[in-house]
């Protein structure tokens, strides 16, 4: 009796789910430290104390029905107050409390952007590989996801193919830098160029084309880089900003939307957004938490952590013979498969307790993805067994 | 640039928006104790003790990156058990944690049930007078709202018509006891005929019916009576609870859905209803206050304070010439208006700050909906407006 749209997504779920219960099932029966699992994206460092102390603050600070209580759809103006100003601290943007609206998260903040803006058959065009849920996320609202096909040399966007696959029932881009499944940071350089072709085809279709960039890995770089802030390259820019992993508190469902004033139509996007904010279902993001990540603009997890595992896990394959773009951003390694079927090569790896994802649950079949957001001591016990394992396709 | 759809909705929502920022303005010009706002349902009583208690006590007892972290879409196992056991025990029901699927709210739990349910052009019956956003919720899903009108006399479900609105298209019915906005609870007579028809209607056209109870206002109720636990009287329920007035904590966006074992297609319904929580951006619902209200099950908001509320302004008003079915629940007066067109009169209204909302805000025209979860000093300081403002049309 369910419909027939969530009968399709029931099936093509059941593997990722399928497989983190064989992860628990596996951990139950040898152990939770003799179980590799590098399938999910759950941060393993502690969220900074600030958190906490955050919290411990203004339960002493505020009244309980005022912390706990309704607001306006889009968040406590205090709070939106002070994300616009970091925001503009640390890019040299010029956003006030009415560019934003607090979010449940990234995922539901992309669901109010494309709630907000897609007509039926209106086309999102994500860039091969991505995360799979923006399939969902789009066809929600009937919208048609459009897929440029990746570069296996770099995994940057296409853009001879992107610039082909604009039309003119093209409305929204979304972007993901630093990317998962790759770890991939854009360049500046690419930006413009990007940029560039979507000012050209708005002029040529007499369209506005929104360029939806998806953010919850900004803060997560490495060697010193810093992910180019795409208001400032392109207009009609959205920014879909969550603290799950820069503040390791994914389950607390925390983020917020940035518009910039100069989007085509802000204010009646802005508007739309906040009613879609309330009946979508989400009301508002979660209070007590918009108050504690106001107060912790400033925190950040403790990306040596995750970076050490990178070095490691990253020399420690390619040592091995496995091929894959260095990541420096978020915390995935995405390796080509020594099997030309990587689905395969994921089963044969759970012989060895090893878990992964397949690339084609990311539109790039003959990869997969390994999260290395796990203790350092998973990764440096999963070497000898990722040997043995490779060692059967040799 | 927005969508079709989303320009409908804004142009609907700007007259209550409109009301509430009006509010905030006359507040800022005649000061906080010069404006009766009656228009929210944002609980004035304080959450209880044990609310802080128990976030105070998680934190100190769990690890940060687990009680902030990601878990299964459904909730932490131990909530689950947690609310299915408080269940068990106040109404002599048999959930375990496999019935239930913590929500963002009752708002969120709606949407994922709709979305697991409606296919297109599928029909879904409410009662008159009924919670505006129903409407949205099962458009969201292309679904069609199916009117039940209202009976003046009792605010009852008016049964003749609710079995002459039932066909083969119809999918669900939504009921809302403790009603907002007339603050009804629905006798338990009334709910058996109720389950008669739909099984009636189900063995006619060889289909599944579910009844969607939404209890946001369960505890919320009056004079030692209890709202009666509809998965007893009728196999396909399913429940929506929301601890947003239950324990004072609407801003936390925190519930949970009750998917009993007799549900035709129970394992599917709950497997899409997991899927849809994830693809419709809610993920999981947010975890520390999953930790804090599976705490809090035994834990209650001061009713007392409401009852005071209710018999004043109820005794007030009546006294004044104006009619009104005495509520058992919820924390809202339905009151007939003196004016034929109730916008009209709260229009009026506004001349003495008071706010109320039309009741064509809940397909009630003709009536006013006045929300009692306010300070006791409010009540007894609008009643000589009320007054005046009556006083008018005699």
């Amino acid at each position: 009796m369910i419909s027939e749209k969530m009968k399709n997504y029931v099936k093509n779920s059941s593997a990722i789910r399928a497989m983190f219960e064989e992860g628990r099932k596996m951990a139950s029966l040898y152990g939770e430290d003799k179980v590799y699992d590098f399938s999910l994206g759950n941060p393993n460092v502690p969220p900074p104390r600030g958190v906490e102390n955050a919290v411990m603050e203004i339960l002493k600070e505020e009244k309980g029905s005022f912390i706990h209580g309704y607001m306006n759809n889009s968040g406590f103006l205090d709070v939106r107050e002070a994300v616009g100003e970091a925001t503009n601290r640390k890019h040299g943007t010029a956003f006030s409390s009415d560019n934003i609206i607090m979010t449940v998260g990234a995922a539901g903040g992309l669901n109010v952007v494309l709630k907000t803006l897609l007509n039926p058959k209106d086309e999102v065009i994500v860039f091969a590989p991505f995360f799979g849920e923006y399939k969902s996320y789009v066809e929600n609202y009937d919208g048609v996801l459009s897929i440029v096909s990746p570069d296996m040399e770099t995994f940057c966007p296409n853009l001879i193919e992107f610039e082909e696959k604009i039309n003119k029932k093209t409305k929204a881009v979304i972007m993901n830098s630093p990317n998962n499944p790759t770890g991939v940071v854009y360049s500046e350089e690419l930006i413009k160029q990007l940029a560039k072709i979507l000012k050209r085809k708005e002029e040529e279709y007499k369209t506005s084309i929104y360029l939806i960039s998806d953010e919850p890995y900004r803060e997560l770089v490495y060697d010193g880089i810093e992910a180019p802030y795409l208001t400032k390259y392109y207009r009609n820019t959205v920014i879909v900003y969550s603290f799950s992993k820069a503040l390791s508190i994914p389950g607390e469902r925390i983020g917020y939307l940035v518009f910039p004033k100069e989007l085509d139509d802000f204010q009646e996007i802005v508007d739309a957004a906040n009613v879609a904010t309330r009946i979508l279902g989400f009301v508002n993001a979660p209070s007590l938490f918009q108050k504690v990540v106001a107060k912790c603009m400033n925190e950040k997890t403790d990306i040596s952590y995750y970076d050490k595992n990178r070095q490691v896990l990253y020399e420690g394959l390619t040592k091995m013979g496995l091929t894959c773009v260095k990541p420096q951003g978020a915390f995935y390694l995405f390796v080509k498969s020594p099997d030309p079927d990587e689905k395969n090569f994921c089963q044969r790896a759970k012989k060895y307790h090893i878990l992964m994802v397949p690339g084609s649950s990311f539109s790039c079949p003959g990869y997969v993805r390994i999260a290395y957001c796990v203790a350092y001591e998973t990764i440096i016990n999963a070497l000898p067994k990722f040997e043995e394992l490779i060692k059967e396709y040799k």
